[in-house]
């Protein structure tokens, strides 16, 4: 995925700590470094490619997976996800974020970029633990309707003051692999003093902002009659110039062709959540984001938006759905629309500018910091595979993810996770999730005659 | 999945031979039938579900995957389908219906319905060794435009008397788990002749029809032009009586609200296939669909439409693409259409329906045969599961099915397929492939820079 999207038939790589050393072909690679080296590892008949990126993902929602499938969007919220996250504690936080990092790591992720959640010190912890990489942020909100009364509501100020406090505690941490970014959860719950402070805090610490933009056409209507503006939130947002270049702005569904080009005019990102979309939100225009040059990757949304957390599960999506889309302006699909290569792009380049660390991950090139996977396309879901690239993005499942190094570390090796006990942290979850459901009061109802 | 829906929170199942003895609660079945029992197996924190049942998949294309990657219709059809199909050997189809097979006994199927491919008798003899069931079809062509000069075209009669042979040959073979069914390719490859002769000829035989409809709209505007009916396939297969409910429709897309009126009224059972749709034809009004009674049911498609041969898949993508098609009729998404147990309900027992087979597959019910799955809900993939029917549809990953029975025997055990060395059919595959994309003259360009 460098510049020249180079693709070695039989490469090599060198890795020193946390670094890409060298790439190149094998042989000269073998010839110049083998007798240096503390391993040599033969991946042959392997793909190498590197770490899948996750830009939009709800660790703290992990535990909530089932509770909120098949049911309108205000029971949704109000219903299920307010009373399942005003009941967490720290330690839900911390083993919902492992049971979140154990299925990112299966699918291929190094790198992920919190949607904004619960208790960012357990989230850390569990990043810390399992040798992620992540981009951190609390979920900020200031106002709105419909919150539940047990949940305090800060002010803006108290908002900043809390982040300026997880950034100094968490910033650059687990040998700089944790990055602590500022949140606004969605326009409907944020003053613009919230808005505002948050874009000149963010320039103070040089860092990210993770807001979720344009969901719902509601959310746009609401902005139109509250806010003077004559479409939606990414007009607003323009308006009061809080659209950067340090905007990692998620979903971005109900965007009009002005608005694309304000966003890729001000430089924003936008994670794009196929499953989600489908599900809840509506279908992006992403094909015409590309077209102007909008910096696109790829998120999984949360558990309860989605159900699976899987990158290699989304660039299928990405795929499928924006094919599929272009029969509403033109009449039929367009199968040749986002290529395999563009949605590859999507899920690592892409990712890497999105979550602002370019200069290190996304590409495999020397000097960038040591975050790979390695797939083994010799299975039942792969074979033949006549088209390298597009057998990547439309065949790969998680099966068939072998290997996972984050900062010059194995994190999972042969499918198995390295540093913390799969079964162990599934225990955890089961238990966790079963006690926090109960305290929020929320029951599932059954679908069928269980007996 | 029976008429009451009942699910057993620890249930227990006896099978003879090939058949469902007993069921109920596990406490009951092992007092009555343990010491009568030469096998006892303890399924305890598994889940036990009828097999799936894929509706329309091209066993024969699955040497394909890869070949048609984001190109469009035409090029996809006339320079790789086409040249590809008319180019296969018997031993291709053998091959290629082995890995397939394979793909489908990892995703939790048992039956499948055969699309219509090349070489029948190799399919017939893949999936008896396999041990899956299997309504198996040729493709079936009598005219269209642009068909490869190699492929000599067959008159209607000679389609018929070809397709006779086959059923006398192979209907009921294979311990009965294999039938042979008449194929119409698509109405712009077929005279009216040869329509109406598979029509009676079916009623003859007493066996079922599968047929391509209404996949794209150039298709109805086809008909509209020359068939002399006011709109598309449905309309005119309504016009000359060819709707009849041993009718298995793949796709149907482009009917409006009356031809979904003649599919309800004549028993037609469609094949609903998310990733095709998405990617090649269009969504489908399904959700109109099933408000109006049509039996709809879930396939893949071939491997060129889709790549991944999972219905595991495929009901995670039913679920989505209907829930976002809302957003065309009603500006928002509607997160409840199309419910998880309706979703389940396609992939069995709406699935045994279409391949008129629901009175011995399609659920697990005293009488039927025993063809099932067990799932190991315990992994990262699944956990927490608050809502155990969701979970099978939107949690679930083809890695999650652990060991699949058809028809008394197990087929795959531990995600071990126990008939064939899936190794050696890899490898036979990935040689057999590549022969025939040398010989059809195939060539597929490179997307990145290979070195």
């Amino acid at each position: 995925m460098d510049d020249e999207l180079r693709v070695f038939r039989k490469g090599g790589i060198v890795i020193e700590n946390d670094r890409i050393v060298a790439i190149g072909q094998s042989l000269d690679i073998v010839t110049e470094y083998s007798s240096s080296s503390q391993e040599i590892i033969d991946l042959n008949g392997q793909f190498l490619l590197p770490g899948l990126i996750n830009t939009h993902v709800h660790t703290s929602q992990q535990l909530a997976r089932g509770i909120a499938d098949d049911v309108d969007l205000l029971t949704w919220l109000h219903h299920r996800i307010w009373p399942y996250e005003s009941n967490m504690t720290e330690e839900d936080s911390y083993i919902s974020t492992l049971l979140c990092g154990i299925e990112l790591i299966h699918s291929g992720v190094t790198c992920f970029a919190e949607a904004g959640g619960q208790h960012v010190s357990g989230m850390a912890k569990a990043v810390e633990l399992l040798g992620l990489r992540a981009c951190l942020t609390e979920s900020i909100m200031d106002s709105g309707d419909g919150l539940p009364s047990s949940w305090g509501i800060r002010t803006a100020d108290e908002c900043i003051q809390s982040q300026k406090e997880l950034h100094k505690k968490h910033h650059n941490t687990a040998d700089g692999r944790i990055r602590i970014w500022l949140g606004i959860r969605q326009i409907m719950n944020s003053t613009d003093r919230l808005l505002l402070e948050t874009r000149d805090t963010a320039k103070e610490l040089q860092t990210g902002i993770h807001m979720h933009v344009a969901e719902i056409p509601f959310e746009n209507d609401l902005v139109i009659q509250t806010r003077e503006v004559d479409h939606g939130t990414v007009t607003y947002l323009e308006k009061i110039k809080f659209l950067t270049s340090n905007l990692l702005a998620a979903h971005s569904v109900w965007v009009n062709e002005n608005e694309i080009g304000f966003l890729s005019n001000s430089g924003v990102k936008v994670s794009h959540c196929p499953a989600a979309a489908m599900r809840m939100l509506g279908f992006a225009p992403i094909k015409e984001m590309l077209d102007a040059d909008v910096c696109v990757s790829l998120g999984t949304d949360g558990a309860p938006s989605n159900n699976r957390m899987s990158i290699v599960d989304e660039m299928y999506l990405a795929s499928l759905i924006n094919k599929g889309r272009e029969v509403y302006k033109n009449g039929t699909t367009d199968p040749t629309a986002l290529p395999a290569e563009s949605i590859l792009k999507m899920a690592t380049v892409n990712g890497a500018k999105a979550v602002l660390w370019d200069n290190e991950i996304g590409s495999l090139e020397v000097g960038k910091k040591a975050d790979l996977i390695v797939i083994n396309p010799s299975s039942w879901s792969m074979v033949p595979i006549h088209d390298c690239i597009s057998s990547l993005v439309y065949c790969l499942r998680s099966e068939n993810i072998d290997s996972v190094m984050c900062n010059g570390r194995w994190i999972m090796k042969n499918q198995k996770i390295m540093n913390v006990d799969e079964g162990e942290i599934i225990s955890m979850a089961k238990h966790a999730s079963a006690q926090l459901l109960k305290r929020a009061g929320i029951q599932i109802p059954n679908r069928m005659k269980l007996i």
